[in-house]
């Protein structure tokens, strides 16, 4: 039985984008069941499907598994040959902390730069200062990974690793709303929308019939 | 060299526990360096630590991992004889998800109800709805490991594992403002209370010398 991941609009779901595109650019192949968020039933329908009703979550045969850093462990134990992770342990333990930082933080970059596939990029209003503290540290944390452990390889670790696709969705908020970076991370921003995987989930997104007006800033 | 710990106040700082007790539990020996939180030279002193800026940060030899999730899946790599996660990978595939909702969710639960273990319990307000949705949920998937994966062991998986590790703060706010929850979790909240390594930072936070008044409630 393949894999099945389930996942929200892509013009709007963040966490949906991190496991898809790991799947993608690792070369998994999985069942992809798109429910469209914020409507009358999606509640009920992401609770038939995981205990936690939200989206990403991942079911591989008779195992369940949801949020974003658990499916990326589970993928990398169940396909120990791919490269989810860098090889190194110095540079493994670096992208998981930054894949964790991610995970439960940035929260003033996230409520005032919602994830919009959909947005023709353009700025609105500055960043505040804890949001941008979070593009800050965001930019620090790239430049140090790709200083460190980038080597010729134009990702955070070198070649693509799931400490990337954590932070996919944060090259779409820069780009969407014209964020000032450094030249470094433009760079890495440049690498991402390149991929083939992250340029189909755009495209999805934007093709999509919903608009949640919540996130149309 | 044997490794360091950063944490922050033992009375209040609920991702230091998380990280601290995971190591007393399994015996790992580590040196303490804690760094009393709010205060106006807190802030510089971590990021000497790390450049996160965040407690927890562990220090292995020229390795440096920060974010309790993190810490975690390095601990689990670095001592792979011990039994940081449950064996059984769908045991294991639901302890990793349930640490990544707690990593990064149940945001009404934690700021209406402060990790305190300077406090004497009793009640204060009751929950908003969106508290007691996470207290509900907490307490749903407490049983329903316990009831798939519990076993004769009183802990989610039976034995300990990181995933009572990362609940622990939860049950001390449970008890500090005797929050409502079923029969089972109050057993579960026994049994993470008789942990030797848990009463010994509970003793320590009261003995502490810091009262951090945005945390009295």
């Amino acid at each position: 039985m393949p894999l099945a991941l389930l996942i929200g609009n892509k013009g709007y779901s963040s966490w949906s984008l991190r496991a898809w595109l790991l799947l993608k650019q690792l070369g998994i192949e999985f069942e992809e069941i798109l429910i469209p968020l914020y409507q009358a039933d999606s509640k009920a329908k992401l609770l038939a499907f995981s205990p936690a009703g939200k989206v990403p979550a991942l079911r591989a045969d008779d195992i369940l598994v949801w949020e974003s850093l658990a499916i990326v462990e589970f993928i990398a134990e169940r396909f120990p040959d791919l490269p989810v992770w860098p090889r190194d342990p110095a540079a493994r333990a670096l992208a998981r902390s930054l894949s964790a930082e991610m995970h439960a933080g940035f929260t003033a970059l996230r409520s005032e730069y919602p994830t919009n596939f959909r947005r023709a990029p353009g700025a609105i209003a500055a960043p505040s200062a804890a949001a941008a503290a979070d593009i800050a540290r965001i930019d620090a944390s790239w430049r140090d990974a790709r200083k460190r452990f980038g080597g010729q390889g134009p990702f955070l670790f070198g070649e693509f690793s799931a400490a990337d696709a954590m932070f996919a969705p944060v090259v779409c908020r820069f780009r969407a709303y014209r964020l000032d970076v450094s030249p470094q991370a433009q760079d890495y921003m440049r690498a991402i929308e390149a991929l083939p995987a992250y340029r189909e989930w755009t495209e999805s997104g934007r093709a999509e019939p919903w608009v949640l007006e919540k996130f149309e800033k």
